[in-house]
């Protein structure tokens, strides 16, 4: 396994790519001062950790590079290991001449997620911890953000060691009876152990259903705007994303590359779902039309739906009412162009009234589709879980519960419980790395970036 | 000028933008360390210069990120300022987040260069080298980041210091005369006179000339591939790319950019002219076909005159007579498809002999590019220019310097050679940027990334 290799130095670009004011280049392994000093022009062996040195990168007595260079002592790293950060200028071939330049001394290129899975291999992360760092690097909106640094600091490790804490203590309390189980001793008190598992259930089942926030909140809530052809679907979505991309460049110089058909409400990230399908079908027969449209609509959260303000609303209406009918629950109902024909907004309440040229109605909307998340409702406090994997662990997790907590009933002995539990104590522990394979860590840390 | 307000605390990103393990945000001005404390999680006010510090960004007693801080003391860093360096999270939502929360408490935004431009204004770099840095960043070869640190480890400045020198030795010669012309003395000897002039004359003439070399070093060297359609011109070309990528992308992991159309022949920048003109000439006339060719040829530095091996080569000479007589010493003459008619290669010496498709004779021909830059024959200790604006003052030094030769030859009084004389010396300070002005330097520094 190339990722048990801890003995190596290893060396990488930690930051973007291309060109920059400065780039920096980290290496970590126990060679990291020794060899950093060979091509440093400054004796760096004896310096303390934390402090910083400015100088040259030599290669055959020709200047690299003006640099800094950043010791970090053995355990005081974010590795965990002896780490040398060097702060160069940012070319491209500057970058390259160093890494070639630590290659040659016997430095590997880190393999990608090597650091983070270095810190988790030293205690200095757990493995739950180590999945946010790619999730915060990651995260676009500020409950992204919010959720990954939770997940960093260590809150949903922290419920897990707890609920952990608990389904151990339950587990002696089984196995105590298992020791005695001959004189047929029932030391463990059913009503207790009841209790536990009921306990355990709840906020298992939590934390299973807080992936469904967890995950719209990660890859964004998918929105689709519906609506005949011509009654400004485009007209809306393009309204939408500016707006939100002018807000965003507010900040001068802080530019985020402009992600196609996603805005940002109240720190939420929305996914608008491409509905070109739709807007194609202008010359096609209408069952076809609405085919698309019900594509659509399954996959969206939440549907815009638009209808033109400047025609006859009730034709309309009729002719999509099949729609109507399946996903009612998600539906927005929009009248667009009320600026050509602002009478309209005498149809009542279960309308929204804009108009997406003139941007008339559209907070009001904005509101509305924040509203249709119930992530409000959500306390700010709950750990949501966000990962794919954490929440297949969980279940599987919950599924061995339930086994137990049928058993339990059923008055299976504790011994057969005891086959269960201990499953569930497995999964549990495959989340927070307490229990991993090589496997499951090649898996989790190939997918991070090199320098991560 | 908004470039001189210097009491403003300036930050920006220093790094790339988009995703990365690491990002650094930089911070410099009087109050760089007061306003990082209020947003860090530990007191750093009274820590010393190039320490680093563990802690978290807090912005409403919300954790925003974990992050290194990097302390530099007055007149110890690179602008000469108190900066403060934070290492967080490559995150596209925390960079503008930390940005935020710092101008949110009173830090500006950085100008284009504003970083670089202090470290001028504070005396740790002088213009030519400032310069140098942006030139550094963006240097793609070996030979174009070789001039570039030379300059910025002030070799050029040093070279203009002594030329500046020499003229104000000059100069205070020509005074001395001129305080006693009164009483026709003549204290300056002629011949000293003459001499150093002619010194200053012949340096500075090296340097003008190095430009030539300078400018294909940074902007890379100019190569057509000429011939008659269906000879193998963009096999040629592919060919020649593909192999520099594939040697580019052995360091694993420090991508480049693929540079559309460049190639690096050791450690030169050769920038192959678009020929693509003459390849579309197939059915037009030849008349046509022959102006193009020759548009290409003037705007290159060297032309690969591609001829088929695989047909009848006299005609093909025949043809292009024209052209062969005008640009005889740039053109490289070689014949493709050796692979069909390898008997072809009794032609002499006259000629390169390859096979573009079955990659013979590859290595000979970036030889033989190489050999026509004649950039070996220079001397690897001379300084060569690189900066076009450092090219036109030192033309105009040069063309007030021979003003001065022709008066001291024709007799001219020292009064009125003292003008030219001072002309020469402020087009001189303004390469260092000991003269400078307002609209100089914000057009040197807007050109810069904001950032640098």
């Amino acid at each position: 396994m190339k990722y048990f290799n801890n003995t190596d130095t290893i060396c990488a670009l930690a930051t973007g790519g291309g060109m920059s004011a400065i780039a920096l280049i980290r290496i970590s392994g126990s060679d990291a001062i020794k060899i950093s000093d060979k091509i440093f022009s400054k004796k760096i062996l004896d310096k303390e950790s934390h402090t910083v040195h400015f100088g040259n990168i030599i290669h055959n007595n020709m200047v690299i590079d003006e640099v800094v260079i950043t010791i970090f002592h053995e355990k005081q790293s974010f590795t965990g290991e002896e780490t040398v950060e060097i702060s160069c200028h940012g070319s491209k071939y500057i970058q390259n001449k160093i890494i070639e330049l630590l290659i040659n001394n016997g430095v590997r290129l880190a393999n990608p997620g090597e650091y983070t899975m270095r810190a988790f291999q030293n205690g200095k992360l757990d493995l739950s911890q180590a999945e946010s760092i790619a999730d915060l690097i990651e995260s676009e909106s500020e409950a992204a953000h919010k959720t990954a640094i939770q997940h960093l600091k260590g809150g949903f490790s922290k419920k897990l060691k707890l609920l952990r804490q608990k389904l151990i203590d339950f587990a002696s309390l089984i196995e105590l009876e298992l020791d005695f189980s001959e004189e047929d001793v029932e030391f463990a008190d059913r009503s207790k152990l009841n209790n536990l598992l009921n306990e355990l259930q709840a906020e298992i089942s939590i934390l299973i259903n807080s992936f469904r926030i967890g995950n719209v909140i990660k890859n964004g809530i998918p929105v689709a705007i519906l609506g005949a052809p011509n009654v400004g679907k485009s007209t809306l979505l393009n309204n939408l994303l500016n707006e939100d991309k002018a807000i965003v460049s507010e900040i001068a110089g802080t530019t985020r590359d402009s992600i196609e058909d996603e805005i940002i409400i109240r720190g939420y990230n929305f996914r608008f779902i491409d509905t070109a399908g739709i807007r194609k079908t202008n010359d096609k027969i209408e069952n076809l039309g609405i085919d698309k449209t019900i594509k659509q609509a399954k996959k969206s959260s939440i549907i815009i739906y638009l209808f033109d303000g400047s025609k006859n609303i009730e034709n309309q209406l009729t002719i999509n009412n099949n729609l109507n009918k399946e996903y009612q629950d998600k539906i927005i109902k929009v009248i667009n162009k009320i600026d050509i024909n602002h009478s309209i907004k005498t149809l009542g309440n279960d309308y929204l009234y804009i108009s997406a040229k003139e941007n008339l109605g559209i907070d009001e909307l904005k509101n509305k589709i924040f509203d249709f998340t119930n992530i409000n409702s959500l306390d700010n406090n709950n750990t949501i879980v966000t990962n794919q994997r954490h929440y297949e662990q969980l279940k599987n997790t919950l599924s061995e519960l339930e086994i137990v907590i049928e058993g339990l009933n059923n008055g299976v002995s504790g011994d057969l419980l005891a086959v269960n539990i201990k499953q569930s104590l497995f999964h549990l522990g495959l989340i927070t790395g307490e229990v991993s394979t090589d496997d499951l860590l090649s898996n989790i840390f190939g997918k991070f970036c090199i320098g991560k």
